[in-house]
């Protein structure tokens, strides 16, 4: 289910702030060509927390709509409430997902126990008509999810793997080492930085922004890794690395936004409260774009 | 505006997870007697996080209804993006808020410049049919809304104060201190432990858990500070601190419910992913009520 | 041992780094005058982590004959390692501190357990020839001492009480409750915002560097509140929190050493890596402290 | 100078808590034949903050000793002083070290400005006798050294480095990137999860825990990585990943003490506050160095 690399889609937004699904499906189209494993719409990178129900569910269908068919759908589906998460689970199901991406409930941190967390993420999985993945990405949360908790809830028929965006390499081999007896449990790191290590390590694959910005290259080092030309693999890695920082950690969702323009795939600003990237930054981006290749 | 002192209200669910109007509308009505200046309706306490748009609107007017006239009803309609925000500002205005209580949004943390969080709080005031309070609190958020910001947005015309549940009492000394030039604008503690040292330097009031809990004890404090009689007004906040910490950085949503039903006004089980408290801990905090003369 | 208010003094350096007990001595006999319970060496503020053994005790040794016989002094002897903890309080002890602050170990986060805390504490308590205070400063520590810990060491006949400077009410409260039936164990405010509220909730006194430039005003504050005119003490509070904001939390040791210059009191400058305070915000102090009449 | 492995020795002490040097001794011979590049004496994982200024004399002498000729001795010198700092590297210079790891300042965070950093390592790069290499580890200090920081220092002549113990492997491949025309200035990698990714992005080796423990598997990724041998690198990594996490951010020190003497390299007990690893986790730590092969 999990294998391969997905790119988390950006959602674009007219200047006044609208969904553009155009652009979206334009996106996608673009990304077709690229041997991708799917998409993921609406995670962070997809500013899901910025959409609506209804716009949720638009773009969902979009991006099935566009993506090439075998190409597999996950939809982010994480809501605070537990109650909330299913219903936004089952509108996305409906809409063409196949898999549900699920991010730790996190505002009320010191409420939030490994039995809470348990039982959240196995009532969600009861009712979820698609496999559901957990995910936990600490920069965005302000919250690490235990890796006891991943693994007693690994076992689950109805919960297909972990998208573990933390940036540790330990982590991440420990989320493997630690459900290997789930057959069907699959981990992937949402950290670029990650990618080969956790490959190595058990990983099946990566949901990275940078995917969007540069699909071949992602794709080639996961190729690469399979094929055992590893070295390949480092060489890549290494090169796109800095582009990887600076659409995630340095600038964020503005950055992606920008590097996909420069790229010449539009996908129009964010939404408030983020800002476009300052013209400054624009251009040091654009300079790393060139680095890596990606201009 | 905000002067006196204002509970978050919890609000009730029932077992099946669906919102209880009854019991909120008896949890007012419980609360109308104690000379309390209004009532903030979904505030952290009041897990706005885990309610939808629908759910909002019912429980602000439901709470508008049931609250004596001449109280006032403040609606937190903070979400994590401007345009959801300016839509569940107007919902809450139309249903009968007086004031938004808006939180500052935290998801994408660097991204989240100072720049970012004044045109965000400006588009909603500008947009806003009613006054606009800022929300921190940092224990949720992750995040520490900067007093220069603060600051700047203080002369707004229709931003009128903030309410700043760090807990530190030299910021909210300080945002005191350098609004005070914004003749309009007003500060609240959000947290307990600094409601006393606050009222002393200029801040108006509070907007405290506790409050539901211990409405009298709270607003006896408040006039108690008013009337010179500071004596009374330290010996009681003494008395009210430790249920103060119980239904707060302790055991949060879980606890303050715990404690409104063993006050004999049942509030319903938090919605998933938190779960009620238990026993153990009911238990440590029924003594604690008595201890304070809370039972 | 811990009633009333103590400065933790600014230990003076000359421009070539060296310790300038002429300065120190100087420092002292000002402070002397005005009802000080007593001193703290080698605090956060003091310093203590940028002096060698014999500079301690130097320190320590200086302190005390300046000071009027009869006010306490109490040194800061906490290291990383409990053996050169215990060595430093046995030297402190030496030179005459009647009293050791011993700061929580904190550079092996994850194994600084319960457990290892615990058998610290009363490590050095055994061993030390005067009693032990805790000290919990997290703004420094990166670490926040557990309230049951404090309360299952305060029963030990030698640990004397907590500097709690986490500058949270209600734990300041938490700590003094539960440690009432240790009648030798006394709580102070290590954070002036939590000053008045602390005295209220079972503290004894403030351990707080804004005493060193405006000590009348925090032994009046202290004083006020014991004969119950706490509307007078509310007032003082309100008038000194901006200046001790800006010895801490803002600026912290450059601004508490500019504030002291300002106040005719030189201190010399912070030691490397610490830089002086930079001329703007200096002059940005000094309106702080005319608006609070220490000028 | 940093190319290849280096283990940051563990400093051994008795029951008593004295040092004990013939267990060093020991274990320096125990890793002589592993072909090591060098070894670290004095870092996190050596107790540095334990020891006073005579022990940390002796134990870089020891290694010196004991060290095959032609490896190279590295010493962590970093005091919270720019004094004591250069103190130490000018001690440690005479004792034999070649090279001196310099912890960054971080007890005062919010004055430890940028500019305060690079006149810190200025100064002490000035003084030293010895090249000075940077090191920046948060786990430890609650402090990310800025990128921007290490580049402006990366051209400095008697600055050769900088161990990154962040974790982030990106952060690791902005170093690297950003230093590249500083032709001395080498980049280590201080987390093993980061190894393989960061030899690919321009770091030069490694300064490892596990280095102690499993010395050959390292030696071998680094042996593998430079002769294009990606594949068995990489499957040396995963297996040794599990280990590396339980010697250092699972159970630290105590961890590493306790694997070095399931090894049959006895390295005695750490000092307090630091306790010996509990029997469960004893248990579950040998469980974990069978699995990987080291017993």
């Amino acid at each position: 289910m999990l294998e391969g690399i997905f790119p988390p889609l950006p959602t674009p937004f007219r200047e006044d702030g609208d969904l553009d699904l155009g652009l979206l499906r334009e996106l996608v189209s673009r990304l077709n060509g690229a041997c991708l494993a799917g998409y993921v719409a609406l995670g962070s990178n997809g500013e899901a927390v910025h959409l609506d129900p209804d716009e949720a569910a638009a773009v969902v269908r979009c991006v099935r709509e566009s993506a090439t068919p075998g190409m597999r759908v996950i939809a982010g589906t994480g809501r605070p409430s537990t109650r909330a998460t299913i219903e936004a689970t089952r509108r996305a199901a409906d809409a063409g997902a196949e898999a549900a991406l699920v991010l730790t409930p996190s505002y009320y941190k010191a409420a939030t126990t490994a039995d809470a967390l348990r039982r959240h993420f196995e009532s969600v999985a009861a009712a979820s008509p698609i496999p559901v993945v957990l995910y936990n990405v600490p920069a965005n949360t302000g919250f690490n999810c235990p890796v006891e908790v991943v693994a007693s809830l690994a076992p689950h028929p109805n919960i297909a793997g972990i998208k573990d965006s933390a940036g540790d390499a330990a982590q991440l081999a420990a989320l493997a080492a630690m459900t290997r007896d789930a057959p069907s449990f699959e981990v992937v790191s949402g950290n670029f930085g990650t990618l080969v290590s956790g490959l190595a390590s058990g990983a099946v694959g990566g949901i990275l922004a940078v995917a969007n910005v540069m699909p071949e290259a992602c794709v080639a080092i996961h190729a690469l890794r399979r094929r055992g030309r590893l070295d390949e693999a480092a060489t890549l890695h290494e090169r796109v690395l800095p582009v990887a920082r600076a659409v995630t950690s340095r600038w964020g969702v503005p950055g992606l936004k920008a590097a996909m323009e420069l790229r010449g795939v539009p996908c129009g600003v964010p939404r408030g409260p983020l800002l476009p990237l300052d013209p400054v930054s624009r251009e040091e981006l654009e300079g790393m774009l060139r680095a890596a290749g990606a201009l």
